[in-house]
């Protein structure tokens, strides 16, 4: 698989569609300057929607559309990129997703169902209606052009100027690291992070192979795949450089750094790669090779209300 | 007054403690791109802490060091500031600010003392604390070191390729207005957006003088000076371009839109700018001219609280 290639045409084709987002350095988050990628600010916030857009670009979409059920960041990125394309989008909403995301769902104009009970509910409703239909399921991290998708993420880091030799990236289904990984092929130290309670990757390079994994935590939301897609475990077993894992309440340390330091309001999982500076888990080199850090994976705040009494 | 050069030794002297905001486009926000600098990410949540900067690395600091009356986005500013560079500072806040606001001032590590009643009662044990100790007042925004401090903004936004020949910025007492003038002198059109409540560069326009308005509405704790500054107002009578007003309603709508579309979080102040396009105040001409449009003054949620039930 030629990943550079992927990446760049999977840029060249969703340029239009999705949002370049700004990057800044602070010099206030940890005892060196750290970069950020401001991806909470991409559409739905959060870059699942490069993924979703380039899979809509180059997979040939049928009349039925496409159908998802996710209440996450995936599902909010795959409503918008069919809306927006103008195909038909049906996504099975689990109701313990929360009235923020489901408007936020509503709002790309996807036919959406909201389904009373757990995830699994969603699931069965979604896989009967692609049976029925015919319509498409879009993957959420393991598939070529998903991931193709996210890698332009660090493309286009790299196009602002990127400086640090070392990225962190926060992992749960490997969705985005997968791509940056494809996309730098060991030009750029790559750290994955993961929290305590959602290793999905460390436990897959522990066993030799992606394995199950249970998962729980502040992050587990959007971070909780229970197993590491296979693209992602190929590319982090030939380029990963380091990985590191992070308590819950390190994610909520930097998650609140974030909000004081820079008003940037983000959900744990894109405070996640933050935290493994702020805690201790990567320690500045001594050596100058690492003049700064940089932390992509800024998310959204997919579990806070929407700021209701701020409107 | 050559502006030029006080903005340029504002931005060399100021580097390392402003923080450089990022710029993003948005294809979204209306119906031709609009470049936004997220000047909501500056240190303490607005563009104040670029006057603050400049006013204490410029003037002579007295050992009783810096006193101000505020419970806004000036005195989160140069209560940073002041501490950031080791002076002392005394900031009297009116209860009335709110605990959000307290909080970020506390967090700078001021000394802070909460005056019950109104801001009046807060600016007179202000005035007081000067008298007897000798301790300076920053200006908000009508003396040189402060709109030179302003000016390094629009500096800024040019080195990072601003390609809008339009510039909408809020204006309250003219700071961020008057320093952008300072430093475009017309190179670019220079459009000020005013709060139909809180029209203080409009009525001192019509006046042919800086005069006293009534100001209410829900920007008046960012944008709800009385009375212009008279820098602000020669400089606006030599290079403004053209001067419009929003309603409320618009300015909310613009909020909404940001948060909404970005996840831009931001204070009423912060997207009145943005509101005279989505309202309809500034049309888009028909020449190829006006490619995009730009809206500055994007400030912090001080109205809004500690996202409390985020953490």
């Amino acid at each position: 698989m030629d990943w550079k290639a992927e990446i760049a045409a999977a840029a060249e084709r969703s340029t239009a569609y999705v949002q370049r987002t700004p990057v800044m350095r602070s010099a206030v988050l940890w005892e060196h300057p750290v970069d950020l990628k401001l991806e909470h600010l991409q559409h739905t916030g959060s870059f699942k929607a490069r993924g979703a857009f380039n899979t809509l670009l180059s997979l040939p979409v049928p009349g039925a559309g496409v159908v998802a059920a996710s209440g996450g960041n995936h599902g909010a990125a795959v409503a918008y990129a069919a809306t927006r394309l103008g195909y038909r989008a049906q996504i099975f909403v689990p109701e313990i997703a929360g009235t923020a995301k489901i408007a936020l769902i509503e709002r790309t104009g996807a036919a959406l169902t909201v389904v009373p009970g757990e995830y699994a509910n969603a699931l069965e409703q979604a896989r009967a209606y692609e049976a029925e239909t015919g319509a498409m399921q879009v993957h959420a991290y393991d598939a070529v052009p998903t991931l193709a998708g996210q890698g332009t993420l660090m493309r286009e880091w790299e196009q602002q100027g990127l400086a640090a030799d070392t990225v962190l990236i926060a992992v749960g289904g490997g969705g985005l690291i997968g791509g940056a990984l494809g996309w730098l092929q060991g030009a750029r130290r790559v750290v994955a992070v993961e929290p305590q309670q959602a290793r999905t990757l460390d436990a897959a390079l522990q066993a030799g192979a992606p394995v199950d994994v249970e998962v729980s935590g502040v992050a587990a939301n959007a971070l909780g795949a229970r197993r590491i897609g296979s693209l992602c475990f190929g590319l982090a077993q030939r380029h990963l450089a380091r990985r590191v894992t992070v308590t819950d309440a390190a994610i909520v340390e930097a998650q609140r750094a974030l909000w004081q330091a820079h008003r940037l309001l983000v959900e744990p999982a894109g405070a996640t790669a933050l935290a493994a500076l702020r805690s201790g888990a990567i320690a500045p080199s001594r050596a100058s090779a690492w003049p700064c850090c940089s932390a992509a994976a800024i998310s959204p705040p997919t579990r806070s209300p929407e700021p209701a009494a701020f409107f």
